[in-house]
């Protein structure tokens, strides 16, 4: 049985094999995943991110707990971007907690970056279709921090929760401005600490100044992950925030926008293997050349290489 | 005269505009970007990170009063990507010291994402681009933080300062080793706090596991950038790697992998956009509509759609 059929199937070591491939980029992974894409739609993808040590893990630790309560099934991607040349081994060594590592329906994978910079929502994405695929109800994107990379990793999410603790102060500020549009919910964490309120209270004060979003005011949960308080309430959340985007269309229109964005992708890819497999890449390097020694510019480079091909 | 004319002619407001249509991928701007290209590899290109906090804005200004003292010009390009939706705004409102921003060969810059994500590297990029053509000796690229795409940023420079200051703790070890193989040169500022010497030892330890780089021993210097304490030292020592750049053919062999890419980007657009002269966007819309109706998979949809032209 071919990759695909056996991720259908329900086999989780094909499951890790493809994200494997997903990750270094294999050859042939795009035909697999292509049609893989049938299959996909009925996953809630969750991203959740924050600031390190705001308890984003055990957050989703819990999380997973819940929704088994519940019956649901759990995919978990762990992303480290902070981590670009040492391959993600802070989550990948972190020992997740006993009870859901030994679930067998709950697939958890972490990735980091491997040396390859860029490209981490891209394959952060792919992970995420093969786990819907694969038949997960829930797949929670875990990512740490709040910078750009991480903004386009939980991109790849329907609903995304904004981890924050009590007293970070005003340092943070900047950045909490640079993700309120990105939250459908906000978490404030360690609520047993000082200042829990008042954190609620800012946060919903950025929320008043924030008008993009209209239709759904993202709601502002205290809990204390460590205890599981508050847990359910964000599952509850997280539901309200699902039956949101399907009754009001937004996830159609998000699933096809992204559709339409892998299309392109997968075109773009496809001219390019024409292109190398016409003529490829020892012109390519000669050109390099000549534009080093100031013959050509980049620009007229283009235009030689393509000119066989366009006429 | 056309405006990669009088880029190179000197004009200030021309630099100006070409970076506005450089950021906004206004069309054309390709072309002229490649007509500055034969008059560009003259500059040290410097890319200056560290956490928020740590005194880089006011390093680059010290380091850029040195370089004037010099009889050097300096362009400075501040990259926020922490801040994806607000334009960058929190550097374009700093104002930055009198002496340097009355200094006509002295250009800054402030770069946001402007809402657009991904492709900040590739837009930092172009505008260093400009600044080498437009004939600056120094260009100091600042960004915050040290994610991935605060590593990207960087990645456009030729030498790379990492500014760290005393005390930071445990909490950002993680970050550090992230960050360390980019460093060419470690600077610890406010070293008049305690631990400066410390956090100095530090670095060199980890520098000592990091066996990554055997030609070049990154030096550890200490700063008080406010005072302009070891201001001097830190150019000397970017001095020195540039000719360490140079004497050992990297910085060629680095000029050219960066050519290439951009030659393989101009191919790739080019590209798309004769194919998007042929058929195009309706196609393409149409060719969505049948894959979100589950008749087509994206990798079947795009070879219906490369049909006409691979034959």
């Amino acid at each position: 049985m071919d990759l695909a059929s056996r991720v259908l199937d329900g086999d989780r070591r094909a499951v890790a094999r493809l994200m494997s491939k997903a990750e270094n980029e294999a050859p042939g992974v795009k035909k697999i995943l292509a049609e893989l894409h049938n299959h996909i739609g009925n996953a809630h993808i969750i991203g959740i991110t924050g600031p390190p040590g705001s308890g984003k893990s055990t957050l989703v630790d819990k999380l997973t707990l819940e929704y088994r309560k519940q019956g649901k099934t759990v995919g978990i991607i762990a992303v480290d971007p902070t981590s670009p040349f040492t391959g993600g081994a802070l989550l990948g060594d972190r020992i997740r907690m006993n009870e859901i590592a030994l679930d067998k329906e709950v697939f958890i994978r972490s990735m980091g970056t491997r040396g390859h910079l860029g490209g981490l929502a891209k394959k952060t994405g792919d992970l995420v279709k093969i786990l819907d695929a694969f038949g997960k109800d829930i797949i929670l994107v875990e990512t740490v921090g709040a910078g750009q990379s991480e903004v386009e990793i939980v991109g790849t999410a329907y609903s995304t929760v904004i981890v924050e603790v009590p007293g970070l102060g005003d340092d943070i500020q900047a950045i909490k401005a640079g993700i309120l549009e990105i939250g459908d919910i906000f978490v404030v964490n360690k609520s047993d600490l000082d200042g829990a309120d008042e954190t609620a209270r800012e946060l919903d004060a950025m929320l008043d100044m924030n008008s993009n979003n209209l239709d759904w005011r993202p709601p502002i949960l205290q809990t204390r992950a460590k205890d599981g308080n508050g847990i359910s309430q964000v599952a509850d959340a997280l539901n309200d925030h699902m039956v949101h985007m399907k009754e009001t269309g937004i996830l159609y229109k998000l699933v096809r926008a992204r559709t339409k964005d892998e299309l392109e992708e997968i075109i773009s890819e496809n001219i390019r293997s024409y292109i190398d497999g016409t003529h490829g890449e020892e012109e390519l390097e000669e050109l390099v050349d000549r534009i080093m020694d100031g013959e050509l510019d980049p620009y007229n480079a283009a235009e030689i290489f393509l000119k066989p091909f366009t006429g």
